[in-house]
């Protein structure tokens, strides 16, 4: 999926909604538990119940792993369903790696080509070699950690370097590497007075945000200072949606906090 | 496995080797690939022909999650193996892996208890937080990336951060951190000038070296300024070894490269 195709989704659908799939065993209703693939069973619910509501869905890939191949099972049943499903979705692997070059070209495959998403996320620590790996392949995209929604952002990446903080570093580091045009960024939405600075260094960019939600960040407040003329933003939601209840409900209740965001965005896109 | 009994197999074998275990289907010999599980064959006949000459084997999950779940499904038969027949071996998941708090608990879990690992890498970026919750495993060890043997170590582990480099700061913040006991570091061999330094921030810990071999690192330059009173070394040889030849004669060249280094590394254990 193109960026083009990407802003044209937030237009027809009035959202911005990211849904993070990150599926723990031990929160999600009991029932589900007795079928085959529980995880599969769960994601494909929620999918159903919210597609028309956001633009995209992020499994993050620890929840996956964390039950070895039966995880890694559920993970491509899961991709597999929502491109075909659901082709408009920009999928995201929450993946955060990063690695020497040959390394980045082998995760490359596995997330681009095996489990065909649309785009992973990437740590910058390795630097350059590490990261354009990931950039070579054309229409896919590579959303690169620059300011995290953690207490530990603040260990390293708000560290002033030459007197600029690290993240902008990385930011405006990044954008002289090749094919950079397929990078976006996270952001994290408890950092919202941050994105000012942010958007002088990647006017353009989309920014993966997560941290609305369980995380505690504000949605208006990060739409004030980061969106572009393209909206630019991608506002991440996962415990908040799809743990809404543990009942035969859940989809239902996921749907409806999914709208409640919904209709924030549209309202915000609206003014 | 504790970092005595590491320090005691070390001392025995007369060998801080560690082999890579990167397997790239490309690169293996043909033959292989008639097996029903080329990955596992390939590991199974180098890990037989070195095991007595190393005491660490590394697979790099990157190798194994490009070919999707029948990777993961070599890596899960890997690691097996070597806890089965080579209870005494060190074993690292190389997965750069670090994330949110809950997310790096669930990383934990996939490589300290579902595949049962003895240590895991992981990336900085993310701060106190995102590394917690993997050093919070009695007896599990938590590689962080300091200084990496790539060209783009340069782009901001190198960057001065307050004065000092960045990975100095991240060095010296980590030891801060709960169970920082467990911590042990990557330094890449071919920055063996920079060992001086990073002993006087840890002095006692152990540092996965990669990049001697085909990244061109030199083993006694790296054993002169970073090698404590444990050896507190692991060097690490992936490609350099491995695809020593890629014909029937693969493990026995495999094995003729590791006793190089072992003999080298006996030699200055001797000194």
């Amino acid at each position: 999926m193109t960026t083009q195709q990407l802003a044209q989704q937030i237009q027809i659908k009035k959202s911005f909604l990211c849904i993070g799939l990150d599926v723990d065993l031990n929160k999600i209703p009991n029932y589900l538990l007795e079928t085959e693939d529980p995880i599969f069973e769960f994601n494909k619910a929620i999918i159903d119940a919210t597609h028309d509501l956001c633009v995209s869905y992020k499994p993050n890939t620890a929840f996956y792993e964390a039950y070895g191949i039966k995880g890694w099972q559920s993970l491509e049943k899961t991709i597999n369903y929502i491109n075909e499903k659901h082709p408009d979705i920009f999928t995201i692997a929450d993946a955060k790696r990063g690695d020497i070059g040959n390394t980045s070209s082998m995760y490359a495959k596995a997330f681009f080509e095996d489990l065909n998403f649309d785009s992973v996320t990437v740590a910058p620590y390795m630097g350059k070699d590490s990261v354009e790996p990931f950039l070579a392949f054309e229409n896919k995209h590579t959303i690169m950690l620059a300011l995290t929604s953690n207490e530990g952002a603040f260990d390293f990446q708000t560290q002033f370097v030459d007197g600029i903080e690290l993240y902008k570093t990385v930011l405006t580091t990044s954008k002289t590497w090749k094919n950079s045009e397929n990078l976006m960024y996270v952001v994290g939405a408890t950092k919202a007075e941050f994105f000012t600075d942010i958007r002088k260094i990647v006017p353009d960019s989309f920014l993966l945000v997560p941290g609305v939600g369980a995380q505690g960040g504000s949605l208006s407040e990060v739409c004030k200072y980061g969106m572009n003329k393209n909206v630019g933003l991608l506002i991440n939601s996962s415990r908040g949606i799809i743990y809404s209840s543990n009942g035969t409900d859940f989809a239902e209740k996921a749907r409806e906090e999914a709208l409640k965001l919904q209709k924030e965005m549209e309202l915000i896109l609206n003014k």
